[in-house]
């Protein structure tokens, strides 16, 4: 199965599809967003991996917008915690490292870590996977980037510090993005766009449909509608005991609120 | 006054302490935004301007938290949009510039741009207000650095390409927080963060509250208790016709929810 990601090889994303997808499947590196979605619809690739919200920072807005506007259906999801590991090239050891490159937010993720080894530069990167990629090509016992131990284990590079991010609570969902949708037996989760508008009450009595259903409403969120205000947009995540109930959800659901988009009905990933 | 930011003179932090509170306010720069809090509660700050969610990134998670474990109140709200500028020192031209610095989400921010100028390599750094401090510093032709026009100005930068930014509905949202709450005249907003359990309906019961009140929702995201499966906690942005209705609201929430956190109470910004 080819299996498109953003970024290099060793990113989060690299991660993900194995956790969802399995240890063997055969990677489509995509330089952005918009190349990761063509990549599935022109068949270049099987699935694509999708990041879409994260436990610090938040839904990835611009990735719901391409789920809204592709042909495309969710088939399922998981978690990977972003475990950062500052990675040396063979020969380096933590206390021969004076400069560590990773993304910003990857190292303001770090900031216990830098305030412990204040001999280490923090420097700037587009990349983590690159970062780690880059610093084991050049060899330099006081160079290091910061990344996962996937990226460590695929560029040739020595874990000089594991886990230095600062929060264990920090979490990225990804979902598994198909041209085809999957049927799903047992317990069933799907995710929705819905727009209502401002009446005081709308959003009330789409919830309502949901709540008279038994089903259970594991996401919601609001986003304004640019250039039209008062409308908005409401991500939407229902878990339910089948598809079959879902659907119904969403058939009432559509009687009450306009603009419903179903995303995709896929398994639930286990809580953690 | 005295206005705390997270980032360097010219962030886009900045732009939104300008356009809450004014030109002549006195600028507290800090590192990160553990900081930004602490010189807001020691005193060293009267305000604080803090990122809260962007129309593409999302909600700042880590930012809530902040202001759920801090004694401080919400008393203004303000939207800066992102417009990213490329910006040299004296002397250089659009034709001159061969490598554009900025943060990565910036840079990714401009593909277009960049598509329309393959010359131009992109180089991550840690600040959007950094990066034009920086080139202007340097002060060669060939380096330019990206961020807000306010940066260019403040640091005496030629600003060589205006708004290079691919989304032109790129919003941040600032809240103004302090150690004080203040008492609003007119319509009024709250900012609210609440727990439930995960029993089908309890948010349903929850927002029955404002609905009956005939308190219109302009925000509502859910986002997972880490550790607590099931659980949830809500930020939700609620209006009024008076700060009374509100807080009749809110007493009635109690009842229904646990949990409930008054962030503030402030002025409406108007809608764009």
């Amino acid at each position: 199965m080819r299996v498109a990601i953003q970024g290099a090889p060793g990113a989060f994303s690299h991660e993900a599809a194995h956790r969802a997808l399995g240890p063997t499947v055969e990677l489509v590196p995509c330089a952005d967003f918009d190349r990761l979605f063509a990549s599935v619809l022109s068949g270049d690739a099987d699935r694509a991996i999708v990041p879409i919200e994260n436990t610090l920072a938040g839904s990835v807005h611009e990735n719901y917008d391409r789920l809204a506007s592709h042909p495309l259906h969710n088939v399922a999801e998981t978690r990977v915690r972003v475990r950062l590991c500052l990675v040396g090239p063979p020969g380096a050891s933590l206390a021969s490292v004076r400069r560590a490159a990773s993304h910003p937010v990857a190292l303001a993720q770090c900031r216990r870590f830098f305030a412990a080894h204040p001999e280490i530069e923090m420097v700037a990167a587009r990349d983590t996977a690159e970062s780690v990629r880059d610093a084991v090509a050049e060899g330099t016992p006081a160079r290091a980037g910061i990344g996962s131990a996937l990226a460590a284990r695929l560029y040739g590079g020595v874990p000089l510090a594991e886990e230095i991010e600062d929060h264990p609570g920090n979490f990225t969902r990804f979902l598994v993005v198909s041209r085809e949708p999957v049927s799903v037996s047992g317990p069933c989760k799907s995710s929705l766009m819905i727009s209502t508008d401002h009446a005081p009450g709308a959003l009330y009595r789409a919830l309502g449909v949901f709540a008279s259903l038994r089903l259970n409403l594991s996401k919601i969120e609001s986003r304004p509608i640019m250039g039209r205000p008062w409308e908005y947009t409401f991500y939407l995540d229902v878990l339910g005991e089948s598809q079959g109930d879902l659907a119904e959800g969403v058939a009432e659901l559509t009687s009450v609120a306009h603009g419903v988009r179903v995303l995709g009905y896929y398994r639930p990933a286990p809580e953690e």
